[in-house]
């Protein structure tokens, strides 16, 4: 049997961890690189690949039996979700939580006229958190989901500092409180409010000059990003924010604390530490396209998300090898 | 549309367990419990269930959507697996991994011969642990699985003990050892022997003028059950051994370390901890009824495990549902 032919479409962060999860998977191999730039300034790390104009993407439909889609929520996959879905089985990462039934609607669409599977939303949050958060409800209904976040840098967060007046360059980090995950681990189903869950951590560059005491009041202060939170800020140069906060770590915990009516109390704790948010994401992309190709061979059409997904279509393995190895 | 109807072969503490936890899933009902002693010996908690002799079950096979096997693996279920699969759908929790294969391709064909699902080896080890080693081998394949038990009791080591001369009675305790733990999170991948994974520790009645050293000899040099681990043997009086070992609580953890090509090292571990092993496996067990009669009713038939069953069909809730408040 032959590869599984994989297309990336853009080549920020994720799509270069795409390429290098393929490189991990032998039954997967990338056939083409897709992006926005002019193709000639892009240089991709694997030999022999063609670097393609994206508008010229459908030239290859036959060609490719993936397409992930490596472009960010806010701007791009609102329109690339459903536009490549006419051409391709395709894979995404839409995380815009809001928008996700709206999302699926029109993906769903496409796809099913189109004749191909897409998986939208998949990565670990949504997406491996997600299904530890179903099937730990469908276990135990009595009880509460739990999710922490962190350690790890919010970009959001991170954007919204940057955009403060005298700010050079930011970072934040979110960080799960301990004690919290101690009370829900300890079965007491606690309720939480935002500020006991998580804190968050900054790293400042000020721009010189520039009013250190009104950019961290300013931070502070700031609703929805950082009013409902105990916020640290730290100003640091631009040396130590390039050294000491390059790194792309991130990770955090589900929990779901529950009981059965015998009286006993019961706790499932799922968690992620992972060194690259990108690389990891990307892991699973690549691991949901395997499962994309063999629904889409199997005749299956239409938008799915990790949900809908047997967890055996994600293994290269045969169903006898994971039953002997893995059960 | 009507519920679920739900037969449970077998009243012992999984069969109670699994009697629970329908009454705290509304769209499942209890409708006949069988078993093999006297019907009219037994009591059981639901109002109105009939109480059954365990060889009329086919009987009722109209009348029951899923039946759920509740003996054990050791000397019922190699026969009532393939046995009641001719009439019903079935679930169990099948765990001798050796026999897994054959038993799988027997209840596969009496399932298909006569148009039924069974879900076979379902609860946490089989069950939920074998889904975390798929999900996490799958998502990176370069890396390790390690599995931890406990602290929890086994029943089999328990067993062992007993059956050894001037022994009245035992309970033995599975425990994870954390230093070995530690080192599989930290991303070393370490080679870790059985000895250095768990230790075992065992609380013994002995019969009044037993030779206690003898007794502790004979336990600590057990082969496959004790010698190669590091066992701790403690005597206690039959009234301490009722009174603080009558628990049967579980857990362990599932702890997946592996590598991307970036040179980044991800965790992803799962763990459970368990007040009470029947009453946490049977819920499961009703999960997957759930998924049985939805397959069912699609017109699947066959064997199957947990790897073969997508998410979403554990849960009451529908597609939109879950998209909209786990995903």
């Amino acid at each position: 049997m032959g590869k599984i032919r994989i297309g990336i479409m853009g080549y920020g962060n994720l799509g270069r961890g795409v390429e290098l999860a393929i490189r991990q998977n032998p039954d997967t191999e990338l056939v083409a690189v897709f992006t926005r730039r002019n193709p000639a300034d892009l240089k991709i790390k694997t030999e022999g690949v063609p670097v393609i104009a994206a508008d010229k993407a459908a030239e290859m439909k036959d060609k490719i039996d993936v397409l992930i889609l490596c472009g960010g929520s806010a701007t791009d996959l609102g329109v690339q979700g459903p536009e490549y879905a006419k051409y391709f089985n395709t894979i995404d990462s839409f995380d815009t939580h809001a928008k996700i039934p709206q999302y699926f609607a029109n993906v769903d669409k496409s796809a099913k006229d189109n004749g191909h599977v897409s998986i939208i939303s998949v990565g670990w949050d949504p997406g491996l958190f997600s299904l530890n958060r179903l099937y730990a409800e469908s276990i135990l209904p009595d009880g509460e989901n739990y999710t922490f976040w962190g350690k790890g840098v919010s970009q959001g967060h991170s954007d919204a500092i940057r955009r403060i007046k005298g700010v050079a360059g930011a970072i934040q980090y979110t960080i799960p409180i301990e004690e919290a995950m101690d009370r829900v681990r300890s079965g007491e189903n606690p309720e939480l409010s935002v500020r006991e869950k998580h804190t968050r951590e900054c790293f400042v560059v000020a721009e010189d000059g520039a009013d250190k005491a009104e950019i961290e009041r300013q931070i502070k202060t700031m609703p929805n990003y950082f009013d409902e939170y105990d916020t640290v800020v730290h100003f640091i140069s631009a040396e130590e924010l390039r050294e000491k906060h390059g790194k792309m770590a991130h990770g955090g915990f589900v929990i779901r604390s529950g009981k059965t009516l015998g009286g006993n109390n019961h706790i499932i704790e799922y968690s992620l530490k992972l060194d690259s948010n990108p690389e990891f994401t990307s892991s699973v992309l690549v691991a949901y396209a395997r499962a994309a190709f063999r629904l889409s061979q199997k005749g299956d059409m239409g938008a799915k998300t990790v949900f809908d997904i047997a967890p055996a279509l994600l293994s290269p393995k045969s169903g006898e090898e994971i039953r002997g190895s893995l059960l």
